[in-house]
């Protein structure tokens, strides 16, 4: 806050030194000095905007830079990364199954398009392509070539995870994860140098595709979002704006998560209410729009790079025929109380297996065997299933699909002959058939699978995500329940559930619906999402329609996981690793007063130290900022003053400031006060001091001070009694009383 | 803040008062008080949950009630209001041209439903529907009917309007106008009580339907938002919860705007998104996702009702079969730019005509008279051009329409033989034929007299909406300029520009799109709407395709449109009524200090007043409220006190209390200070006094005060200096303010 105008004194020989008004790492910010300063940037631009025209210029580049940043982060997100991701991906994913003769570059489908086989069912079985048994051995038949292919699907997996984790581990370990806990709470105020750097870039993009690759239970959407906002984090560099205001950084980075999730789902719409509601802290209307703005043009350039060969914007497109009867609500919540129940459970044991891992050797020093093994338990369990050998957006995919005539599927493996009564081409319920018994079968395990493997696999040393892993899981579920369904109302038309809306030959229950709604529901369970899950699934079907199931799956989801455990996967992530975290959704329930939370507390010894600073006093405590008085008796509060900016201003007075040594006083008055004739000159740092330090009364109900924290984004604030001084409270403080309060370690907040 | 549990003193003679708490008419509220309250009654509620399965179950309705607000708010506002309103305008404008002779209650269409005839044409002229020209004379052809019909015509309008403005006048003056403006008001904490009473939403459905039907140029659609507000407003009486909370009541308003819009278009993630930018000030993601749902049910209960007649959710169903190409961004941009240019002129020359009528005889005694004549003026002007006889929806309908083969409408008016080269259903590019060309001519008509009109209507004191009349304008200017296109394409599709896109026979230019186009920029540029409009829009045509050209138009009109004006419509008129709203989106850029702004001014002689009350200080000011400091010496600040509090709590005691008489001393302290033996006990109000106030010092920067006010709601915050009180700001000190920055009257804010 230096050089506010002419309405204030400055010390003129308080120009900002370099360092004074930055942080430290792991530190929080003060969003309202940023703010402040980002605004006095601007208007500084403003005023000098009508004194030339290169100025004015300047002054309109600046307020278009925004958009053009958008527009960058939108373009390199959506095209080299979340482009290359899925193709490099797809490429690497088939390659564990085979190799294509013309050129090892293909992938089976590309491999397979440049061939001139044109019927459906010989499109995926082209001569070009070879599985590993056949290269090697000639033959793709028998047990032999069965085994020589689950060893190269092991071998490839192996290889894939070895180098993922290794990579992470030498490079750079913040690629970890999904990220998305730690950007939650870089969004809300906390610096953590690095983690959205151009090496974790680098090598996050290269571990995601590895990671995928090899197998293991994870999604790669997640991860998309650390890798968008770690591209935006690198692209605030061009603009001045942007690079030096943590602030106004914050507000790209929450346009680039929406960027993240709009590549992801192709759903820009569900991605910035997914920002706006899972990500961000601060979201003003016009990240909103800008986000927006980013979002689409991400998912344009996607398009036009065409990852997924079909020209579509959404990575699942669904299309259903038959509308659903409202009976059908009652499978809906059933699947809704599952999700519920899945969210808080695995919730529950991933979180006990994180900190077994973070507790213990294992973590600590064998990560890279932590993932060869479950790498290869992975590959060994999923190869003989053909639903886990497949990915899981595959799988999804899949399961989603309402059964055609076409589709050779073995989830569509009704008898041939009963495909007579369909219309259009939509089938008419029909009695399962001996295909569709043996995929329920597959898919039963497949469920079993995945959930053991996404529990222990979330947390892992390589970049994962959870979208698709807990889709996955709630789409067989609700698949299963459908394909029940169908069956019960086959064999039930005549009851008094069916009658009237599911005569026999009609197309009455969806399969692929009650997969999608699963798929809501569990995500919904594990993540806590709401609106931005049921926009995200609105936009890959397109049909309002299906809003309403969604819907009722979604909020019983929540309902039920919330019943169980207040916090989502992110919330229980940030956590576990002691991240300085104000969740914004929860209210602050307890009765307590500022005074009891603040330090110095009631009971404790008035702290000397809080009253006078001298340079010994700032170097022997860890204190970060220290009030300034009018006078040790009075207690009334003039300001405050950042123990980094002091340190700076200290060490910068002591080489530069003629006369000041270490024995100076330090004065924060406006006037020099009457020196003292043998002492050394003071030092006068009026110039660094917060003059409008935030203060509450020490009767202010702890709700609403968390409220003020916020709301404002407040590091800390001073506590008074009828104007006097009292004590402190910072963001820590509040997090260690609210850690109390729910009877967790309070020293589970490690950072301040 | 009574009764905060065991940490806090209470005055056991401070039961809260009936009547302490609660605001006047045309007051701020006290966002952080309400909030507190709020959560005291939760507080409350939890911890004797624990006690009785009473009281749970209690607590268990009371997590719920939310809920079930927000379904019966979407049912209420889905049925009964916006589907009759729909039915009976369609009703009443089909009136004004002819009558049923099955039953007078049948509209046009259904009318001819239940005739036989099945052929397209002629089911818009079914026998049983007769002109009133028919009725009377027995034959609807020739001038003489032709004026018959204009007579009648104008007859139904002029007797609609006197209706709507007679009983607006009589019953409900609340009920004029969009409503949207001082919706805006109410959310962001101002109280007008009776705006969302019954009264206004009985009349203001009635006259809505009446003034719609009158054939004036407006929309039903931002009215329906002030009436889904009185609903909500009514439905809060049935819970505590909702009914004694100011804040939480503004919970359910925020979701009401959005089901009002959800009703309005058909379009519910638009409709939460309009609440979200345009209306709401507080806006928690519980609200978020209760509007939701809200929304939802209420769209599909007008579903249900089917107003519309084709069982669609949407006003206006709209299905291109052309994609659009890069070069036609261009002419997008330009009707961008139309919409910013109108948007802008539309504002200024609407508030000077607002402005005349507020201060001239004219509205404030002949609002009758004016009602009458524009509506006269309206109806002989209108009849004539078919473009302006049918209603606003019709006509964008119509706009919005791609030419199909069947299509028989004057815009479709190409030559026959042309449509040979048809591919599908969807036409191909084609040269003009005569009706079009008389259809151009029309409309460019109707286009001047919609200008001209929606400006003088908008404002009358009869109920009127913007949206319709706004997007008709941008409907008509975007077909112009899309048939424009369409026929320079099929006349130079050799030039650079058509070349490789648009070869001659295929359909590259849709005109509806235009329109569609057209339509958005100039909604923009009138409401400054940016997100929530382009969803509304893609909701429409549920394509993501046209998500870009709508997105260039609406970015490109609120830029043109925020150069030459900074505020929309709405913003502008809560200005001209001078109603006390700190506007969430403009940043405050001006470098004054809290001491700037604050009473007393640093030049004013102090207030004695200020800083001791007794009860006929408290009588002999108008202050709204006041600071409690520990002596007139010190000035060290403790508490401040509401007038109004102060007041009832005075009367009470005097009424009450034992000894207390006027002469007494009113006390705040937590000990009874000693007594003088021959006065009067003195009586004490600790319990009423807020313990914590807000506090800037002196040399807080107004921006950060203002965003402390936007962000925290604040009515008040009083000024320190050095832990000393200094004075006091209020809300409207800093919309004085900021009307002084602004060059205009300080004086226009008139409440507080």
């Amino acid at each position: 806050m230096n050089g506010r105008g002419p309405s204030k004194l400055v010390d003129p020989l308080e120009d900002p030194l370099p360092g004074v008004g930055t942080y430290e790492d792991f530190n929080t910010i003060d969003w309202v000095r940023e703010k402040s300063k980002d605004r006095d940037r601007h208007r500084e631009i403003t005023n000098k905007s009508r004194q030339s025209t290169v100025a004015l210029l300047h002054s309109i580049s600046d307020a278009f830079s925004g958009w053009l940043l958008m527009l960058l982060v939108g373009l390199m997100s959506g095209s080299a990364l979340a482009g290359g991701i899925d193709i490099a991906s797809n490429w690497l994913t088939d390659m564990k199954g085979g190799v294509c003769l013309n050129g090892f570059w293909f992938n089976h489908e590309h491999c397979c398009w440049t061939s001139n086989e044109t019927t459906f069912q010989e499109r995926d079985q082209c001569p070009q392509w070879k599985s590993w048994a056949e290269l090697i051995t000639g033959t793709s038949e028998g047990a032999f070539a069965y085994i020589m292919n689950y060893l190269m699907y092991i071998f490839w997996a192996l290889l894939f995870a070895f180098l993922a984790v290794t990579l992470v581990r030498a490079f750079a370990p913040y690629a970890c994860g999904s990220g998305i806990p730690e950007i939650k709470t870089i969004l809300s105020g906390f610096i953590i140098r690095g983690y959205l750097g151009k090496w974790t870039l680098i090598i996050k993009t290269i571990t995601l595709v590895l990671a995928v690759s090899s197998g293991l239970s994870l999604g790669k959407e997640g991860p998309l979002v650390h890798v968008a906002c770690c591209c935006a984090n690198i692209l605030c560099h061009l603009f001045t704006k942007y690079r030096k205001n943590e602030v106004k950084r914050r507000e790209v980075l929450s346009a680039a998560a929406a960027v993240g999730v709009s590549v992801a789902f192709g759903a820009p719409i569900g991605g910035v209410l997914f920002s706006l509601e899972e990500v961000s802290y601060y979201f003003p209307l016009k990240t909103l729009w800008r986000s927006f703005f980013a979002a689409l043009v991400a998912a344009f350039t996607l398009r036009s790079i065409n990852p997924f060969g079909n020209s579509r914007l959404v990575l699942f497109y669904v299309e259903f025929h038959a509308p659903w009867h409202l009976v059908e609500l009652a499978p809906f919540v059933l699947l809704g109380i599952f999700g519920g129940l899945w969210g808080a459970l695995f919730i529950k044991a991933n979180i006990a297996w994180c900190r077994r891992r973070k507790t213990t050797r294992l973590g600590h020093y064998y990560p890279v065997i932590e993932g060869m093994v479950v790498a290869a338990l992975t590959a060994v369990l999923a190869y003989p299933n053909s639903y886990t050998r497949m990915s899981g957006a595959e799988l999804i995919s899949e399961l989603f699909n309402d059964c055609s005539l076409l589709d050779s599927s073995q989830l569509c493996g009704y008898p041939a002959n009963m495909s007579k009564t369909s219309v259009g081409n939509s089938l008419a319920d029909r009695p399962a058939g001996e295909g569709l018994y043996t995929a329920l079968w597959q898919l039963s395990l497949a469920l079993f699978f995945k959930m053991l493997m996404t529990v222990i696999t979330f947390g892992m040393k390589v970049p994962s995500g959870l979208f698709i892993p807990s889709m996955a899981i709630g789409a067989i579920a609700g698949r299963l329940l459908g394909v029940g369904m169908e069956q019960l109302a086959y064999y039930n038309h005549e009851s008094f559930i069916f009658k009237g809306w599911c005569s026999p030959g009609a197309d009455c229950i969806t399969p692929g619906l009650y997969a999608m709604v699963g798929a809501a529901a569990c995500l919904g369970g594990v993540t806590r999402m709401t609106v931005s899950l049921v926009v995200i699934m609105f936009e890959l079907t397109g049909g309002l329609e299906y809003i309403v199931p969604l819907m009722a799956a979604t909020m019983t989801s929540k309902w039920v996981a919330d019943a169980l455990g207040r916090e989502g996967i992110y919330e229980a992530h940030i956590r576990l690793n002691g991240y300085p975290f104000l969740e914004h959704k929860e209210e602050f329930e307890h009765s307590s007063l500022a005074v009891d939370v603040m330090r110095p507390r009631r009971s404790d010894p008035a702290l000397a130290g809080l009253y006078c600073i001298s340079q010994a006093l700032v170097e022997s405590t860890r204190y970060s900022g220290f009030p300034v008085v009018v006078s040790q008796e009075s207690q009334r509060l003039v300001g405050f003053v950042l123990r980094r900016d002091l340190l700076i201003s200290i060490e910068n007075a002591l080489q530069r400031q003629e006369g000041v040594v270490s024995a100076s006083r330090v004065v924060f008055t406006e006037h020099t006060p009457s020196q003292a004739p043998d002492g050394p000159p003071p030092l006068r740092l009026r110039g660094i001091m917060d003059l409008s330090p935030f203060t509450v009364t020490d009767h202010t109900p702890m709700d609403i001070t968390v409220d003020i924290f916020r709301k404002l984004g407040l590091r800390q604030c001073l506590v008074t009694h009828n104007g006097r001084l009292l004590g402190i409270i910072t963001k820590k403080d509040i997090l260690k009383h609210m850690a109390q309060i729910a009877n967790r370690d309070p020293d589970s907040i490690l950072f301040n």
